[in-house]
């Protein structure tokens, strides 16, 4: 007897390629590897005093505690959507709480992206690298990718409009401290973008995680305050050209799956009937912890700390790099002011791939670059490495490590007369 | 200035018409009305002190809170799948631990089914009437549906095998206590359906939110049973034609959104890729908290007080149908012998949209039954009632208004001289 599972024609080919991500992170969960292989929060500045006491607050009422385990509305606990509009406002978007959709998530939200926007072939514009995770989300509705390139100011607008005139869907762009990257989309380059898609009316999906998580410099404006501002200034906020994500898990806990959307109302009423059809409702005791969590000014309380403490990491990851790879080893890597992950470039003829089994033989781990982009065959030489989940020791300590294995290949490929290599 | 947003095809059409229910839900809100309209449990037997307790247990242990507030795998947290396959296998169903997948609420099953299953034009096979939040995850990904009828004993099987000869992609049935109509599948008619389904080729859903909860009679075993009984007595758990969903909204608590899926591995591994690309994960938080709640028996000590308790309204319901309508109103309903729902049909002549609008002005609600037809205007006399979340005496009391709201439109027709309502 044949199995009777026929499965939907996406699922035939690029969706159900095994994530390389999750089964890393599954070969690395061993206590001793030294992991800049996933996007994982550093779980000893998790606020779980604060957890508790805000559980305790509401299991504790009999009210409250029964609104908590109870269905509620599609869109989202008010007070917490309430929280986030408020939130958003300080960087100028004029968002109501009718303009947030509490999500499960900032992943439910690209997936309901997918399922509000994508129709089988429409071309979607994406950045390589981009965030995988979108990629996974949007598969499932059968997109073409067109991808351009980042460099340190972020997408590379030369040849947008000359893409933008030969038709795409929408735009999913990663402005701040990009996953994989670590770059940012310079000032200039996101009224580009914003003008662009207002002249060419292709919407931008604005994905922004990391934002918060800014270690030095100047905030730079979403997309979308910047569409708000310059596009439709009276009109509320009922129109407007752009979608714009975020999470907690960045700044509360990634445990609690809690994301939102930003977006005009219209867009948010759709959104809000798929989301009915995905899971009725994220989580009311989920959101009702987090509202009482975030309040009062915690949640900026907190972000500091994360800022102070991932800035650290990062600087001390740079310096390990500095010291472990010489310029004649010819790896070079990305410089980024926030955010969780850092960007590097191994040599001409040395693949990420060949570099992680070197580097999981003495137990460090990291993700390498080609599973950010769009296109197959893409970024063999990239290595996408984490900086907030291991302490500063481990950090100095598996850079070291990773630049043993370089040599070693390095080594390996000169013994084996590599012309490109022997260069190195 | 036109909107930018031009929406996938099924967002055209019938996937983003409103849904009745969510909208009632909200009309209903209204603490003066009564409403039999959501399927909500009731509140007041939620065990509030022992999700204080497992929440105290997991955020004072920084280890568990630690792994409470973290990123955690897609399949589920260990410890709950273990619970769920060990309370699976007292039905005699030998799943593994590798057969369970938790899931954001069984709503989230639902689209993940949708995505792994249906191709655009794909025929499904629902009863008439069937679960509406079904309907609108399906929708999402274009099938046709193909209805047959339920009666007191479940799906009708009479034309079943001339209809899967004509080619089905699968078949969505609720053989508990079924919503909305409360009937329960025969155990002659389960085991019909499971062997055409096998000699076809064709597989089964079988969504089973509320089989704990019956109040008489004895358990029928699940549709998932008697296919591995039957067929695959030797194949342990890799194969099968059954797709199995449950959840803890009806027993534990629906706020958390916590439900699973019981499937062949084979299965389970696709909808894992899928479920990642959807929210990467379930809260790990509320699979903890889950897990400390029901964990030690608790679980079926607790569905003991909610079969007690809904038993009683049950009752109350039927005795006041009966009180009310007598057998010259021309009104019938099932008599469901478990779950949350019964299902009331109006006299020839009468809808209940017509019925629903009456009951609204004397502030009792519930769900008209055409929402839960694959076929617009199918089930315009049918009315949802539901058991579960208002009290004995709001029970009685909203019972009795119904039957003056249907004796004054029977009284206005009769006036206006209709010759079918005139009869009744």
């Amino acid at each position: 007897m044949t199995t009777p599972w026929t499965y939907r024609y996406a699922h035939r080919t690029k969706t159900l390629t095994s994530s390389t991500i999750r089964e890393l992170l599954k070969l690395t969960q061993r206590e001793k590897v030294i992991s800049f292989a996933g996007g994982l929060p550093a779980p000893e500045i998790f606020p779980l005093g604060r957890f508790h006491e805000a559980c305790n607050r509401i299991l504790a009422d009999s009210k409250a505690g029964q609104m908590a385990l109870q269905y509620s509305p599609t869109e989202g606990y008010p007070p917490l959507r309430e929280l986030i509009a408020r939130h958003t406002t300080r960087y100028g978007v004029r968002a109501k709480p009718e303009n947030v959709l509490i999500t499960s998530g900032s992943q439910q939200a690209l997936d309901l992206i997918g399922k509000l926007l994508i129709n089988r072939g429409d071309r979607v514009l994406v950045e390589a690298p981009t965030y995988l995770g979108a990629l996974q989300a949007f598969n499932v509705f059968g997109p073409d990718y067109v991808s351009l390139p980042v460099d340190d100011d972020g997408l590379q607008t030369e040849t947008l409009e000359a893409v933008l005139k030969t038709g795409i869907k929408f735009m999913y762009l990663l402005p701040n401290f990009q996953n994989p990257s670590g770059v940012t989309m310079s000032r200039e380059r996101r009224e580009a973008v914003v003008a662009l898609a207002e002249e060419h009316g292709v919407p931008i999906v604005e994905d922004d995680p990391y934002g918060q998580l800014r270690f030095e410099g100047e905030h730079l404006p979403p997309l979308l305050v910047l569409d708000r501002d310059n596009v439709r200034r009276d009109n509320g906020y009922d129109l407007g050209n752009v979608i714009y994500l975020s999470t907690f898990s960045k700044t509360l806990a990634p445990g609690l799956r809690l994301g939102w959307i930003v977006a005009p109302t219209e867009v948010i009423a759709k959104l809000v009937q798929l989301k009915q059809g995905a899971d009725l409702h994220t989580s009311t005791f989920g959101q009702m912890v987090a509202y009482e969590v975030a309040r009062g000014g915690f949640l900026d309380e907190h972000v500091q700390v994360i800022r102070r403490v991932y800035r650290e990491r990062r600087d001390v990851m740079l310096d390990a790099l500095e010291a472990n790879f010489p310029p004649e080893l010819g790896v070079s890597w990305t410089q980024p002011s926030g955010g969780l992950f850092l960007w590097l470039k191994l040599p001409v003829g040395m693949t990420a791939r060949q570099l992680l089994e070197a580097a999981i033989a003495v137990d460090v781990a990291f993700v390498p670059g080609d599973a950010f982009f769009a296109e197959p065959g893409a970024g063999a030489r990239f290595c996408r490495l984490n900086f907030s989940n291991a302490g500063p020791e481990q950090i100095r300590e598996g850079i070291r490590r990773l630049g043993v294995a370089v040599r070693r290949l390095l080594a390996e490929s000169a013994e084996e007369g590599d012309p490109v290599l022997a260069l190195a």
